[in-house]
């Protein structure tokens, strides 16, 4: 593409977003309480019960393991302390590697260092914006070497003992490459799915591919508990323990207080969970909204030269968390003059994370030829998502 | 007393708490949302902010700066999470000890381990039920030495970098022998007063005479938000520090996502700080309460031989969050008859925590002579202490 045509794109995207979200200003993710929000919140008012007692948590778990087929959902706080526990239950030690994608939220590499552990990062790919599989089977086939059952650094000589994929903007990531390289290197997959409640892959819920997956619930999320999230595993032994952990892993007794082992304060409060079963109720919903407004979105950014918008992988099922752009041209000047244009005009638009390997706390860190995290970084921008932009009529 | 005596006192006990609180069952301590509670959690449903963005926790900082007298107020997801920065902040590395009683919650030693360091339980005192400065003094002048302005534990060889009290039950430590000794062993000072909002010792609020000071706002504190609590200082630039490490550090842009340090996601949910902006409008109201149920009990048990009520320490105001009574035998047979008579007969009473160091995962802890801790430990009982138990007319 020429300068003369890519100076137009901010303009010409600044239009597409208008003719399908229409002139008012929209956010990039509005959350929606339209069901019994405020019936629970009120109950949980009127009962007394708004903290660590009472029925909405129980219920909320309950509504989370049969939306999303897991056998076990624990409640939390928010999606970091779903991986802090998440990671500790995968067995991470304090000196171990764990592979994560550079293209992510910093949360996903801060738990692993809650452990003591590093994050190593790798590439991810365009097709799912998530961990490339096959780069990673051969980058782990020339740096590392199996011990036994382990798998080795050679160049570090640490443990690498799992891989966290995270469903980047909803869009599951390839997990049957991704299993096929942690049976290979015999890794744990712990699943952060914080952004794809309602995602599926080859029609079973992102989350319970790994031996655990996490949730998340921020204020941005599809739905929302104010903060909130919450740990998926089909291991009943690790659900008990994710309990415990979670609830500073207090022995129950009518009066006394003895526990067994040091622990956390992670639980969801009553009130939080409250919302969090209003707002599931609405899930399917909000998703089926997120998903006309891909639509509505691709009907006039196809006609766009220059860019394209991210559409859910092959074999999978995407909850559109963020809608995305791909601009073809990956400098970060294009972007920026998009994203100032987009802004100016009161479209919050937002490009993705800077890589966490470029940030100065993990300067340190072991990673992979990164080449498409950087040119996705410089051509994602997420357009304004909220569930009631599909519902807009423009002419 | 002889045993003869000591059987009746069961029965002494629950006939006492009775002829204050009423023949209905009663909790140990019930939150009460008698104000705006309602139209607050209602605010935040119709303007869509119950997450990280919205009014309410700014606002509830500001609160707790005023009503604490603390220049800064920062609202984090709970107490666990405000001691573990506030310890962050006051230095504490791996490898160092830091002196906290036997006789806490086990959160607080709970912090200690997150960053690396190891709780050293020393004892508490009959008169405040917090740490006994004057025996911590001679403790430490026993194992201690000095190196340079470091305290060194003479016998571990690691740094003794801070001491924590925690104001029990809402009575206020003394903190007057405490930071004497503090400044003669070169220690941090960090008040743990998750249970002392509206405490006050020598007029000034409790968790403002530490470098820094937190407080919980969970279910049964004397107010809630769900899930919360708050750190403390005066010190703007760690004031500062503590909102970065507690919001993931992220550096303020219009888009760009970038994070300064490791940091965690300890922000208090906008919906949460809602609740505790309608509960502390009401503070001032449930302290009275507590004062006035506190003289209540007091006509009772003066009456009865072989147990004392707790009353605040001499030149304190206490909030009297749980009513306490001491049993002259410090026997913990006797104090388990009384908790089970009580609780047969729906009164909501309990013991005090298993002493800390009497856990497995801190029996490598190095510890001080706990005698008093012991003793006090089989003597405690914490009687129902709901605000409105102090309404309630008998005959």
């Amino acid at each position: 593409m020429n300068t003369a045509a890519s100076n137009l794109l901010p303009k010409k995207v600044t239009e597409a977003i208008k003719s399908v979200v229409g002139v008012n200003p929209a956010d990039l993710h509005e959350p929606e309480f339209v069901g019994n929000e405020w019936n629970y919140l009120k109950d949980c008012l009127d009962t007394g019960y708004v903290s660590s007692v009472g029925q909405y948590v129980d219920r909320f778990e309950r509504n989370l393991e049969s939306f999303t087929g897991a056998k076990h959902a624990i409640a939390v706080v928010n999606g970091t302390s779903a991986l802090h526990i998440a990671l500790i239950l995968a067995g991470i030690e304090s000196g171990d590697e764990v592979l994560i994608p550079a293209l992510t939220f910093v949360a996903t590499a801060n738990a692993v260092t809650y452990l003591g552990a590093t994050p190593h990062f790798v590439d991810s790919e365009r097709q799912t914006l998530g961990i490339d599989a096959q780069k990673l089977k051969n980058y782990l086939q020339s740096i590392s070497k199996m011990q036994g059952n382990t798998s080795i650094n050679r160049k570090t000589g640490r443990r690498i003992r799992a891989i966290v994929p995270m469903h980047t903007f909803g869009h599951p990531s390839d997990l049957t490459g991704l299993i096929e390289v942690a049976n290979e290197f015999n890794l744990v997959l712990v699943e952060d799915a914080a952004e794809s409640l309602g995602s599926r892959f080859n029609g079973s819920h992102t989350g319970t591919f790994g031996k655990l997956g996490i949730l998340s619930f921020n204020g941005n999320k599809i739905i929302t508990t104010g903060g909130g999230g919450a740990i998926l595993t089909s291991d009943t032994e690790l659900a008990m323990r994710a309990k415990q952990l979670t609830t500073t892993s207090k022995i129950p007794h009518k009066w006394e207080f003895r526990h067994s082992e040091i622990a956390y304060n992670y639980r969801l409060p009553n009130i939080n969970a409250a919302l969090g079963c209003a707002q599931i109720e609405n899930v399917e919903f909000k998703i089926a909204a997120k998903r006309e407004l891909y639509i509505k979105y691709y009907e006039v950014f196809s006609k766009i030269e220059g860019v394209h918008l991210m559409r859910e992988p092959n074999g999978s099922l995407s909850n559109y968390w963020l809608q995305t752009l791909l601009i073809d041209d990956p400098s970060l000047k294009l972007r920026d003059e998009i994203l100032e244009e987009t802004n100016n005009a009161g479209y919050r638009t937002r490009p993705a994370w800077n890589l966490l390997s470029d940030l100065d706390q993990f300067g340190g860190s072991p990673k992979s030829d990164l080449t498409e995290s950087h040119q996705l970084m410089n051509r994602i921008i997420n357009l304004p998502s909220s569930p009631k932009l599909a519902r807009i009529v423009t002419d």
